[in-house]
């Protein structure tokens, strides 16, 4: 039997996603509670896999971990008991997967979505810069390159979603470079203050660059969702209204500090 | 010769303002600052003075502090100089003041804003409510007393500010009991959610009560302006310059992070 879960996680609580010994990372409090409660002896033997490996800083509305429970104990591998153990990560859905399943190699497509503060962006400048980087391109100028890694890329879409004081840039794509929706968002940010053209950004996706676009902050960063063919994860009704209760307290507490902190701003 | 500064500061950074042995405070940082530099030898003898003692995590855009500097020392006692050493406070105004200027006793008003989060309130209970507290009262219900201390006040003003999201409530008096602002605030906030009637306040602020009002928390409390009879700040432009970039990028993690936590509360 094996077993996957969507999972939601305050990135600011974690040392990153990827377990490290003696930080605490997402997959390592995951572990934690799965161990503590019997459910898996340890990942290797579990066949414990996460789908995206999210930078320090970085949030996550729907990451997916997967593996095979002790057979006796898998009934323990449910939302509502393993929301109980788990601080600052949220199961918020359930679900029976195939044992060849792997949360990473099977996702159809990976959204993120960055969260982009106004300092006075030249509206039509972000669009014109972000389409640029929708295709298949070699993304050598827009990520860290680890060693023996394809450079290439597909990415499906990239909207710039215009709000109140600030833009979300939502990215989709099949799988990333490592930093590379950061450096693709930090992009996105200089053409829209005039500070990169869409002449260069092309040059770049074309090889011609000498030095690299750095990544934009993790904080600001959210993976949105994973969508798979043919999976569905059931719903954990209690786990989504605790989820809402801890994450309204942390809304409210950045709103506030967001309106004086704004209101400072303005009366200078 | 005597000084006084306006100072703001950010209150998630430090254990309040009043100084304690060991632990980081606003007036610890402004007094190892200034005796660093040799402007002040130590506060009693330079006769440091601060206007208000605000509680641990409560902001200050006006908060003022006031001593003699040693006259050989005193040209540093400058916003230009002190901005450079302090870190999470700044100075945004100088001015020199009479020999015995003392920034509390001589405060003509205080003026706080506490920016307070919808939570569903009905917009009508909360100023029918706001109103009350308007007067001379005796607000022993609405502070934690300390011995000796006259329970009795003076609010001149109860602002409710509607916006996006959040109220300000912006309380305005000569001066105020422990946590009486926060206690006040979450009357109003109890009374916008229908947990507490215009009448049980009135009874409260007339002596009849056998609970008082607990605080609401202190993060989203800023201690707004301090007036003075005939005293006017001199604004470092400098200063203000450096505390708006050290502002926003504080305003954009905090802005940001509201915005996904709100669209994941909406988004479920």
């Amino acid at each position: 039997m094996r077993i996957a879960l969507r999972v939601a996680y305050d990135g600011t609580a974690f040392y990153g996603f990827q377990r490290q010994p003696g930080l605490r990372t997402v997959e390592g409090e995951i572990i934690r509670v799965l161990q503590k409660l019997g459910i898996i002896e340890d990942p290797p033997t579990s066949n414990f896999k996460g789908a995206s490996r999210t930078d320090r800083g970085v949030s996550a509305f729907f990451n997916v971990v997967s593996f095979d429970p002790v057979p006796e104990k898998a009934y323990l591998a449910k939302p509502e008991v393993l929301n109980y153990h788990l601080k600052d990560v949220w199961v918020l859905g359930w679900t029976e997967v195939p044992d060849d399943f792997h949360p990473r190699f099977w996702a159809k497509s990976k959204t993120y979505r960055y969260y982009l503060v106004d300092r006075g962006f030249d509206p039509n400048a972000m669009p014109e810069c972000a389409r640029l980087f929708v295709g298949t391109h070699d993304f050598s100028a827009f990520a860290k390159l680890e060693p023996g890694k394809e450079p290439i890329r597909e990415i499906t879409s990239v909207e710039i979603i215009p709000r109140s004081g600030y833009y979300i840039v939502e990215v989709t794509g099949k799988s990333f470079l490592w930093e590379m929706v950061r450096r693709i968002v930090n992009s996105i940010s200089l053409c829209g203050l005039g500070l990169l053209t869409p002449e260069e950004v092309s040059g770049m996706l074309s090889g011609r660059f000498d030095r690299k676009i750095p990544p934009a902050p993790p904080e600001n960063l959210v993976l949105w969702r994973i969508d798979y063919e043919g999976i569905e994860f059931e719903a954990d009704e209690r786990g989504v209204r605790e989820f809402k209760k801890a994450v309204f307290s942390r809304y409210a507490h950045a709103l506030a500090r967001a309106a004086f902190l704004g209101d400072w701003l303005i009366s200078l």
